[in-house]
């Protein structure tokens, strides 16, 4: 008799990823072989898990548990202590335990501080991926899984909507993301409930974070008010339908960041400026990633440059009648000059 | 004194509309004036309103009534009888006698019989669109003006996201639409509640169609439990940030199909096939678009093609491991042989 099919779900999901990761180490082993002398058998690459002790992380840290051996892989583990709540070091130190009773080695858990820069979310998740860094930097790990699931890639979905700055923030979180493709996300198409149910027929004992459904955090509220909500107006298929767009966005944001890319050298002249016919001439979704890029080279802050300032940069070039210069974030200013587009600090 | 904001702000709406429109009719009488005699005075365009005596379109057509004149434009009036309530027919003339009094002439109500493909919401906007091209038609109207408002395409885009077919059904309604760029949306940046304060601060008898709280359909669910318990959950400015992600995404997916054909003649060998080396090449968001073009192309019905059609058949190019035919809508087949992706019918 196989396993639960959550558990096999869960598990599959896993290999695929592990396979991929054994593939890319393989290739750094082939290109980095002069290093190692002919008879020295290269190390077998480590993958971590990182685990908060809820359903989704616990599930992931069985399946690594359970696949990595098989391929050769050693498989650890490490847990973030964000100390926002009183005795999140007895539960940092809990979770530690039940994954050294999964088998993972090494295990550890790390303390952070979160400050407070761009809301409570943003803050904790900036302390979380420096932590993770360091710890996969020190322990030389190939790689570190994460839990998200297909209905928190959903949420982010969502939540990049409620920006409205385009496509870019609607394609949510990748599935292989950081330096060197480090963070892989096997869970990303697969539901938050067969994780949940890969706990339940494995006993794992899961632990909900009070924060998950606390009223004070927008992805608290989007999961348990708004995206039921939705599903109720829109069908069940709501989730996969957004993970979908997810995907397709991302490919698309891509794609259209290339022809940017491509353009922005095409439109410049013999010194350098951006020069305005050319720039008429491309299509208006290239030509407003040019100025974007331009704007973010003259030293605009990219998460201070939003859609409206763009709009008005592009209206000297598509609705020229003499406008002043324009200012954007950073000091930097734009503005029209002799047929030329001239963006500057300053 | 000046007129209260919210009607400032729908004539406002609707002047910027007529001055395109007669810049284009303007361009088109120049095209066509040596079929006029010298002397022969080009006719006054006609515009029309599409009104179903609801708020949005009542404030529309006082809209018009009050500009149009000073353009020197005509200013008509349509109200399409749906006949699926009782009384529909009565309350077709009270529309058009409220037009009327708006000083609106021609003005006429049509009535039409809404069959049942794709649909009761698109069996009657299919009816609808058929009535008013025919009416346009017969006036010889330069365009027709529809009240949808920014709540509106915040739930088209919504209802587009449902479907997850990627960001062209995201791009909501066009602001021009139709044969000739016939249809116009001046209300597309506006909210609800300004057309229907402008209604009520110009005491105009407005009508609440019951279907529109109907929760039996879909978009009477999303404007009267989806939407606001998104913006619950995300903040108010949830409309705005969905109606800029149309615009945004209508611009990303035109300039990505212009580049999808382009890379299609680029990707054929002299006898008309798609090489699968040279498709390999393409971004995967160009490759997907050049490949359902092609699936079109061969017979199948765009409306039946969806992205997990498209994603097997990239996977002919993507993961070859001598995979069979793929089996697309209207008996189009599509196989990789030699080198070469061939998409036909039978």
């Amino acid at each position: 008799m196989g396993p639960h099919p959550a558990v096999a779900a869960i598990r599959l999901a896993v290999r695929r990823v592990l396979h991929d990761i054994l593939t890319d180490h393989e290739a750094l082993q082939t290109v980095g072989a002069s290093r190692h002398t002919p008879h020295e058998r290269p190390p077998s690459p480590l993958v971590l898990v990182a685990c908060s002790g809820g359903a989704d992380s616990m599930a992931l840290a069985s399946a690594l548990a359970f696949e990595a051996p098989k391929l050769g892989i050693r498989a650890g583990g490490i847990t973030v202590d964000h100390g926002l709540q009183a005795g999140s070091d007895l539960r940092a130190d809990e979770v530690v335990l039940r994954l050294r009773e999964l088998g993972l080695d090494p295990v550890e858990a790390t303390a952070v501080t979160v400050g407070r820069e761009g809301g409570p979310e943003a803050a904790a998740r900036d302390a979380r991926y420096a932590a993770l860094d360091a710890c996969a930097a020190r322990h030389g790990a190939a790689a570190v899984l994460l839990g998200h699931t297909r209905d928190d890639q959903a949420e982010t979905v969502l939540l990049g909507l409620a920006r409205g700055s385009g496509i870019r923030s609607l394609s949510g979180m990748a599935a292989v993301s950081g330096a060197d493709g480090r963070y892989r996300r096997p869970f990303l198409q697969l539901d938050r409930q067969t994780a949940r149910k890969a706990c339940m027929v494995q006993s794992l004992p899961v632990w909900d974070d009070p924060h998950n459904a606390d009223p004070a955090y927008t992805r608290s509220r989007l999961r348990h008010e708004g995206l039921p909500a939705l599903e109720k107006a829109l069908g069940k298929g709501v989730v996969e339908a957004l993970a979908r767009t997810a995907q397709l966005s991302r490919d698309d944001a891509d794609a259209l960041d290339t022809w940017a890319s491509q353009a922005e050298a095409s439109v410049r002249d013999a010194t350098g400026l951006l020069e305005c016919a050319k720039l008429y001439a491309l299509p208006p979704a290239v030509r407003r990633r040019v100025l974007r890029r331009a704007a973010i080279q003259a030293g605009a802050p990219a998460g201070s440059l939003f859609a409206r300032h763009i709009e008005e940069v592009d209206r000297l070039i598509t609705g020229w009648r003499g406008q002043g210069a324009i200012n954007l974030p950073g000091k930097v200013v734009a503005r029209r000059q002799g047929g030329r587009l001239v963006i500057r600090q300053g």
